[in-house]
């Protein structure tokens, strides 16, 4: 008898070796409901059959992984950037989601300049909100723990993606809240309020964080559980705002990608059993 | 002829594997002024023997490492950090040394409770603050990089060392500020001018930081220069703040432990004369 969750969703990266075919299978045969998927094994296939396999599927699409990357000055490179973030929007309109999941980018090569690069994200945003208010799409720019803060992602604190996300309509703009970017931060429990009360919440993802770290820090994500992060007060938090959507598990781990998908999928499941849903009486 | 600017202070774990005599020895024919002391070697020698052996150096003592590791809640434990900090309050006095830094400790083990951890540090300040005065020593929190917060110091912040400083006098407790661990905080410039106007700047520390990341994030410190941080802005702000101390350098890398510390004395001093004596108009 197939337990997982209804509101439980596995994002694509977690059973990384997995095709979109496999993937789909796995998680519908594991009894999940929602996926979130990355462009790379959607582009394989092609969008047209990637829509259809989706669609036979059954499964929501809670994301689409990833658009951002927009930091640098140079105009050529911005511009296929921004070119790229408009292919996402459609591509993410045409699964039926409605949250591309933004990795804003971390210093140009050879910058020090981290307040420009910040200031390019605003920029960028601009460029992108009518189209994604077009297709019904909300960028869900990801604050990234700030180890990540300058070669990856220079926003680094939900409190910051949201002063970046206020100019627009937070039907584009939106913000991701993942528990093993942010659980550190002081702040943390006032901007999840304040991400509700200005309607940005657009995805809710749960890993955990242990040490050491592994020797590549992007590959230091661990099922529920399995670290130091208590789910308890974070999901609570997300809960009160009122937002209710798929809750999606994001791995990156050496060690999970080497393990069967179909195992994979019964262990975050028991771990989001264990850790996420007692604190979302859906 | 020797050019080392009269401000800067040599970090002895920037020369981790030179005894205090060697230490001494070293800084002073570097032409340095000033040295950030750690307890090990001093406690090595004895203290009466390092007070003697400072004094000959003619070397000033700008900082003494390091205090804190009082987050646990278990009673004996936490007596004897209280104990070795009151030991270490009155060893830095017995140095002429103002200044204690505190690396304040992470999760207790077994514990996902960041928030009580946090709590008992205010707690253990609170115990520590009339030896602190009595002795003349300003207990000077350390926020560290958020990467370390569950294992080291689950103070990430500069804005947080503040908050958690607010309660106490300003000559007992204050803050240290370490380029390394707060540079990709969106608020350090509003925070630092904060520290500033409050009179809790105890130390200023200078250091690189660049990425990948050493496979231990702890050894991932890197001469000035050698990384993306810009310190124009960084050490402006320190500037106007009006503080006016002994800048010091403080690298964990085991390349430069392995290089001979008067090549490293060089070095340090090369890369402050380029990257943050130009923003320091003494």
């Amino acid at each position: 008898m197939i337990m997982t969750n209804p509101i439980l969703s596995m994002n694509q990266a977690t059973i990384k070796y997995a095709d979109l075919a496999t993937a789909l299978r796995v998680c519908s045969e594991a009894g999940y409901r929602s996926i979130g998927l990355w462009r790379e094994p959607v582009e394989e296939v092609g969008l047209d059959t990637a829509v259809k396999m989706v669609k036979d599927s059954g499964l929501r699409v809670s994301t689409m992984c990833r658009g951002g990357f927009f930091t640098m000055e140079e105009e050529p490179a911005r511009r296929a950037s921004i070119d790229d973030n408009r292919k996402l929007i459609e591509e993410t309109a045409a699964l039926d989601c409605h949250v591309l999941v933004l990795v804003v980018g971390g210093l140009p090569e050879g910058s020090k300049d981290l307040t420009g690069a910040r200031l390019r994200i605003g920029e960028a945003l601009a460029e992108l909100e009518k189209d994604a208010l077009d297709a019904g799409v909300t960028l869900a720019i990801e604050p990234l723990h700030p180890m990540y803060c300058t070669d990856r992602a220079c926003v680094s604190t939900l409190g910051q993606a949201l002063d970046i996300a206020a100019p627009f309509n937070p039907k584009a703009v939106g913000v991701t809240v993942d528990t093993f970017h942010i659980f550190w931060d002081p702040q943390v429990q006032e901007s999840i309020a304040r991400a509700g009360r200005e309607g940005r919440i657009a995805t809710y993802q749960v890993c955990d964080w242990k040490t050491p770290l592994e020797a590549d820090p992007l590959l230091s994500r661990h099922y529920m559980g399995e670290g130091v992060i208590d789910f308890r007060p974070l999901t609570e938090a997300v809960w009160n705002t009122g937002w209710r959507g798929d809750i999606e598990c994001e791995l990156f781990n050496q060690k999970i990608w080497d393990t069967d998908p179909a195992v994979v999928a019964k262990k975050v499941s028991d771990a989001f059993d264990k850790e996420v849903a007692p604190y979302w009486p859906l």
